[in-house]
């Protein structure tokens, strides 16, 4: 299912090939994606800010679109507005962590999605390296079917 | 020195290459940069989210690497915390153009970089088409000298 998710990522945002998003770990409630740091340096050589916010906006989109997915559903997912904090340099391979709040967060957004065909939904990304939050992004995600 | 940018945009940041980043536009208190639809579409086939938060992002940046450059200064800068919104799907070539907010604004940021070695900025870079914004992006930047 993860790969299937990498496979519709490349191909149909063609600019992730170019960032070299690996989709891994998907446990049902996380999702967590990957880039090389190599093609996503920046003018310090850490990770470029546009791909640090990219790996964190799609760990979010992915974690919806498998969602989705396994309840037989589809839909529409789209970033509606984000905070993002850069609070360390990152120089080390990218990887960005999206997870569901709690259970209930993740019941209450399909239980709207399946009565209104709309729902909204806020989603946590982390980059955490050797246990320190290094990137933080928070997105707003409207999901229409 | 807008064709200068743009070089050090593509060899310092080499993602900017498969984006198309290309700079135009600079007035001394302003920066446009532009990027084509085609290296940056999404499920949807309008632009990628985070195409449009590197071509904001770094409508940011050049604006402060000009403005650095003109007055003989040196600096590292470097993202902090952003906020963006995503008004309206954008089906048209990316363009993004930062300002600052006033000339009180940049001579504030002059006068304590200059002072201190150190120092921080708030712009706001729009993706405006038909006089509609699409996308709202507001960064904070810190430049270190």
């Amino acid at each position: 299912m993860v790969k299937e998710l990498q496979n519709i990522l490349h191909s149909e945002i063609p600019l992730t090939k170019e960032i070299g998003i690996m989709a891994r770990e998907y446990t049902g409630d996380s999702l967590t994606l990957h880039a090389p740091l190599e093609n996503n340096l920046n003018h310090k050589n850490t990770a470029f800010g546009g791909s640090l916010y990219s790996v964190s906006v799609l760990s979010g989109w992915g974690l919806l679109t498998l969602l989705l997915k396994e309840h037989g559903l589809t839909g529409d997912i789209v970033i509606q507005e984000s905070n993002t904090q850069f609070l360390k340099p990152v120089e080390f391979d990218l990887s960005a962590k999206c997870a569901f709040e709690s259970d209930e967060q993740k019941e209450r957004f399909l239980k709207m999605f399946k009565r209104k065909g709309v729902a909204r939904i806020e989603l946590i990304s982390r980059v955490i390296h050797e246990n320190e939050p290094h990137v933080v992004f928070k997105g707003s995600y409207v999901v229409h079917a």
